[in-house]
């Protein structure tokens, strides 16, 4: 099988090209593509030094098209690339809430991917991490209310992010004054409530996409989800405060023992040991880690957790190559027939 | 007036001293005390250089004594430091739970105060300054349930706590493996959902302080607080996502003008010229920043904002003086008879 990354340069791309290492996808050949700027660049992949090319504007000859180059590429060609019959799975927002594009986390929703013309979507990351711990408690328990509030990583804003956290950091340790680029406003030791662009309700983009994300993945846009979404000074790895109101209560041991049998989750919850979800031991990690499990106490027979992921793995490049492996489980890779 | 700092030489002290330099209090005289490591230093107030004495385990002559010297020494002490006719005033958690210790955020509950037998105590950083903007809300539309989620700062440790996130974060940044003392996990680019220690329940004693302190400083105690406390790799200010449902509904807009004319607030939410709370702008301010309002969507005319607060002023040194300042206002800072 042949796959092809487009967008190989970013951070996802790296991630991309580490998780297909370990995959069990039966990868034949792996195409690189990047913007004109980093053509000819050449990265290591299983002992072997690849050349990367320029991003084709027409079909991509692959059976699996990883793109992580942005919503306005991706929104002008992905369809192009998919003309030779391959599958686009696509990081960027730019089709997610499109009709007959499923928007796919596999634990969650994977047969969804089936049902593809072409393009699937890869989630928002803040998204993708919530729902591998919620949805197992809404099928069980029914999620009525979901408060969510964000504790971001600057690798959300891709290499550049993390590049401008250190770089700035050290600026300020030495007593400089710390200037912004990627961010809004300088991000050492600061929290900045403010990721993507600002809608009408006076919620951010980011925030909405964790409302309308969760709905389309779960499938269920009754559950009624608020998010402040807050970019913080680390590097890796999305954190999330997440309150639940239950339509049938549940006792933290019965999530506990829920989750530690949903896929992509780790049950990390043990306050005697210092055990719960932190960047710290998340970040690398496959699966999203949950813990601080207890019984809210605003909802009755509701839940609080907190969970941590790995927003470049579950949150980008994992959950992408994850659905590239359902396809293939499913035997659903061969190529489709095209017009 | 005679006012007695105790506990001098940590972070709030420093703060303690930096706004009795700028308060209204009518100070004559200023005695600093701290442990017997720290006796003998001097530290500057006013122009004079005023030495640090070892703690009194016995009466202290003077009208106010603000006390920032830790639980246990508080508990041990306090009552006996007041014994003189002057007013404790606590800023540990040692009293704030007991019945005749008034606990008062002076925009909030400033009468409260007025009815101590010779202790009062300051509340936790991270409930006074969200009380400053839930209590007039509450007065208007009725606070049913109150959702919050922390970004705080490594100042809650005191200067320690600042020392290790900055000398551990060059650690980090030259390659090197960050260590922790103050914290029970390397703070560096990282996030803890741990501070205080962990009840029964599952929350953190930080997290239930919410709850509890709530209830008391707006003395109602139906309404319904849920917590999650996180320390971030930030140096001060505290800032907090808070949900809320109401009994009345509001609108964004009502509560912009209702809290623009609220005490110790500064609304700060305009996102179209970036402005909304951040420890950035926060840090060093007298007002709590409020922002991000918007009607919350889980909660039928229910609100969602974001506040951030100087913790070692609001949360810390700056309130327990302006309890000092009602007192005086009040003209009830003439020394009680005692016994």
């Amino acid at each position: 099988m042949r796959v092809a990354i487009v967008g190989a340069t970013g951070a996802v791309g790296h991630e991309l090209m580490q998780v297909l290492e370990r995959s069990s996808l039966k990868l034949d050949e792996l195409l690189l593509y990047a913007s004109p700027r980093s053509a000819g660049k050449t990265l290591p992949f299983r002992g072997q030094d690849l050349t990367v090319q320029v991003t084709p504007e027409g079909t991509i000859d692959a059976d699996v098209i990883l793109a992580s180059a942005g919503g306005s590429v991706s929104k002008a060609l992905a369809h192009r690339w998919a003309q030779g019959g391959g599958v686009v799975i696509d990081n960027s927002s730019a089709f997610r809430y499109d009709e007959g594009v499923p928007l796919v986390v596999p634990e969650v929703n994977g047969p969804e991917a089936l049902k593809h013309q072409g393009i699937i979507a890869n989630p928002n990351c803040t998204t993708a991490i919530a729902v591998v711990a919620v949805a197992p408690i809404h099928r069980k328990y029914g999620v009525k209310r979901m408060i969510v509030s964000t504790y971001q990583a600057t690798s959300g804003a891709g290499q550049k992010g993390m590049d401008e956290l250190l770089e700035q950091t050290r600026v300020q340790l030495d007593g400089g004054q710390p200037t912004n680029a990627e961010f809004v406003h300088p991000i050492p030791f600061n929290v900045i409530p403010h990721i993507d662009v600002f809608q009408d309700n006076g919620y951010t983009k980011e925030e909405m996409k964790v409302a309308w994300e969760t709905h389309k993945i779960i499938g269920d846009d009754r559950i009624r989800v608020s998010c402040t979404a807050v970019r913080i000074p680390t590097l890796r790895t999305h954190s999330e405060a997440i309150t639940l109101e239950l339509e049938r209560p549940a006792t933290p041991d019965e999530i506990r023992e829920l989750l530690s049998a949903a896929p992509g989750v780790e049950v990390r919850d043990n306050p005697g040991e210092k055990l719960y979800p932190m960047p710290l031991t998340a970040s690398g990690k496959y699966d999203v880690e949950v813990g601080r499990i207890r019984q809210s106490l605003v909802f009755d027979g509701g839940i609080d957790l907190f969970v941590a992921g790995d927003q470049l793995l579950k949150g980008a490049a994992l959950n992408a190559v994850q659905i590239a492996e359902y396809l293939q489980e499913q035997g659903a890779l061969k190529r489709r027939q095209t017009a």
